[in-house]
């Protein structure tokens, strides 16, 4: 990825195979919400369980993500957040994952960000929005 | 088990499995909980998500449990749920995982009552109190 | 969805939810493998576990997934189960989960038939291709 | 823990929240393995997946383990991983977790080397032993 972005690395455990000795997808879409976590800790500069207990949240609306190569026990896999396009109260975000180089997936997710309480969309906090506008890829 | 009990039954998928083709421990212990939200539905009588919409959750404190025998892909685990001991707040339950006949795991939980609003212990209401009576091994 | 298809249906579980008290998204993406399981007894008549015994694994290559509205604890999530392309290795199947008629998500899978010894793509035998063809939706 | 043992840390995930907020448990048993896993890494000298990719494994027969006070997203667990015996075959562990000094759970298991290609228990080889003596609580 030739963009600035936000890239994270999240180490493959036993718990992540399946039988074939390689990743299970779930777990795969569970190691892009990782991601998502780390982006806010390591790039939006607020972390995630902070954001959360404010009372917003960030619920997928859309997901789409293509397998390249098997993921396997041990891999550090490589993963390159970039921000894609910032709504009112949605987010698009691409993630690339790799493993010394070689493509292992790559994703997007479309996000709305919702107040937790009445579980309603709401605009995206100006201190965000800048920070995911910074992000971009 | 030679015992009233409960008795539940879980299939074993592609997800619960590890790369030696066998289910992974912590998914097996995710079945305790599924075995314990089954015979709150089938034996308590009143259906668990309901009982936590109704503000009262069961949060472990203590876990043993043994393993026998490996549990493998398409395996129809039958879970015997007992009830081994009702205090004020606690519950002590007994599960013996087997398939067709042949052991699998055997273990104890010991959960509390708890107010999910203040995460504090209760007395167990008398409703579930009498249910958890006649479940007893 | 009005096609023949394969209809399944899955229970949502404590493990499966978030601390916002629905389904946290990558456990919905385990429940297209649940349903893909489930798609191999009760449509193709022949257990998925027996498959992958046989040495024919499907890992996936794309997932696409639309999430129209929450799951929560204890809803049975109904998933139609239909085949939309059967290519020479490589199956695309189509997914819709619903809860009492309201629209949970819809998702699209390619898998691919592979050698699991060699983990190198094959086609696809006569007798599974024979039972995805007529699970066209 | 007043050992020399064996420390690492485990960050808290969304993925492992339950709907109260707090890690579930079996999330929790998960954490388990990845500290035996880095446990190999920074202890042993010899990464668990090149281990099991030798053909050795260390299914677990024994659990037990006390939950001591909730553990919350974004929480860094620090667990300690002590030895405690160490048989021909067997092996048992006693992990203490902890989050700012204060006890979260504690848990022992008990896993035995088994030769991965016929699931029959061997000799935990000497290169091995070695190193699970050093790491006596």
């Amino acid at each position: 990825m030739n963009s600035p972005g936000y890239r994270t690395s999240i180490l493959v455990r036993f718990g992540d195979l399946d039988p074939a000795g390689i990743a299970y997808y779930p777990h795969l879409v569970n190691f892009l919400h990782v991601a998502f976590e780390d982006f806010f800790s390591g790039h939006v500069g607020k972390p995630f369980p902070e954001v959360l207990r404010g009372g917003l949240g960030f619920p997928i609306v859309k997901l789409e993500m293509d397998f390249r190569s098997p993921v396997r026990h041990g891999d550090s896999v490589q993963i390159d957040v970039a921000v894609e396009h910032v709504g009112r109260s949605s987010l698009r975000l691409r993630y690339e994952g790799g493993i010394e180089g070689r493509a292992a997936f790559v994703a997007r997710t479309t996000v709305v960000a919702v107040d937790m309480n009445r579980f309603r969309p709401v605009r995206i906090p100006d201190d965000l929005r800048e920070r995911f506008e910074a992000g971009r890829g």
